[in-house]
């Protein structure tokens, strides 16, 4: 998308190889006329697939998946995260690595918000190595609904998320693709929509 | 707002004295509907106070914010939670107390997005004791940032936040006022806007 990749250029920060920091408009700060335009974006492509729900992860998922589900006039859920989970026969649950932290996490959803009718749309803010995504696959698959899609805002092409995604037999769509980020440098691959 | 106090009449539930459960449209599953005609109305209310920023705090409070945000035609910010923090000189903190959770938590928001030409409405999804809501007036008068008011979705009135924060010459505004939880019935009072 036009608007997010001249943005990242403009207001994007590469701190040392691998990351890109997007604090004012994405990740902390939010800039909710983007947002709203990544969201329609994201229904755009997607409109055609019967999309029953938007899930995404707390915190800096929320804003893309809802304006995405405001557009595909949809429920949006959003997983928790917690180091530790006592056993809840009431929760969807599965582990994420993260990579950078060096932590696995916990993430759930109140299973009676998913189910075998739900056609899915999963939004994220990034897609590094496709772990928090494969988490949220997860809990899906575990209430038999069916993830229809992936958004994400930003894909870091040089790592091997989106493989993983694809292999796994899903389509993917990135509003910007990050080829690198050497020398300060952010290079962009072509977007998907 | 009619049409919250008559969706937590039909979807909310208590769960034992002083718990109000709205996961299935605020707190875990969110109606992107409802969400954007509160935004609205907080826009509505605070739309002569010049309004520079939106600040919330993670993860509930993003969804509200963001619209409320959106009509005005600011940036929203929400506050990062963490057990505990390094010092960063770069990061405003507060700490702020949950009483349901007897855990105390370090909020912060990044120095370089709030200034002495701020001012700064606050949006929470829940004012109960007025903790999360103190500890975000703090991280704003570290700031130097001028707090212009205080939107909130569901407000416990048999609780004391409100009274703590009017006590600091603040304006509160809830969409829905809580009197009592007791014997599973919710009862409202006259709600602000």
């Amino acid at each position: 998308m036009k608007e997010l990749v001249e943005r990242i250029q403009k207001d994007g920060r590469v701190l040392g190889e691998g990351v890109l920091k997007v604090d004012s408009f994405v990740t902390h700060q939010v800039d909710p006329v983007l947002m709203e335009q990544m969201g329609q974006r994201f229904a755009e492509v997607f409109k055609d697939q019967g999309i029953t729900k938007v899930v995404t992860i707390e915190a800096s998922g929320i804003a893309p998946a809802l304006f995405a589900a405001k557009e595909l006039q949809v429920p949006m859920i959003f997983a928790r995260k917690a180091k530790s989970l006592t056993m809840d026969e009431e929760l969807l649950t599965a582990s994420v690595y993260s990579f950078t932290k060096q932590v696995t996490s916990t993430i759930s959803i109140s299973r009676k918000f998913l189910s075998s009718e739900d056609k899915v749309l999963i939004i994220d803010d990034f897609l590094a190595n496709g772990q928090a995504a494969k988490g949220l696959i997860e809990l899906c698959r575990q209430a038999g609904a069916e993830v229809e899609g992936i958004g994400i805002v930003i894909e870091k092409s040089f790592q091997d998320g989106r493989q993983l995604l694809e292999e796994m037999g899903l389509k993917v769509v990135s509003l910007a693709r990050i080829a690198s980020l050497t020398n300060g440098q952010v290079e962009f691959l072509e977007e998907d929509a």
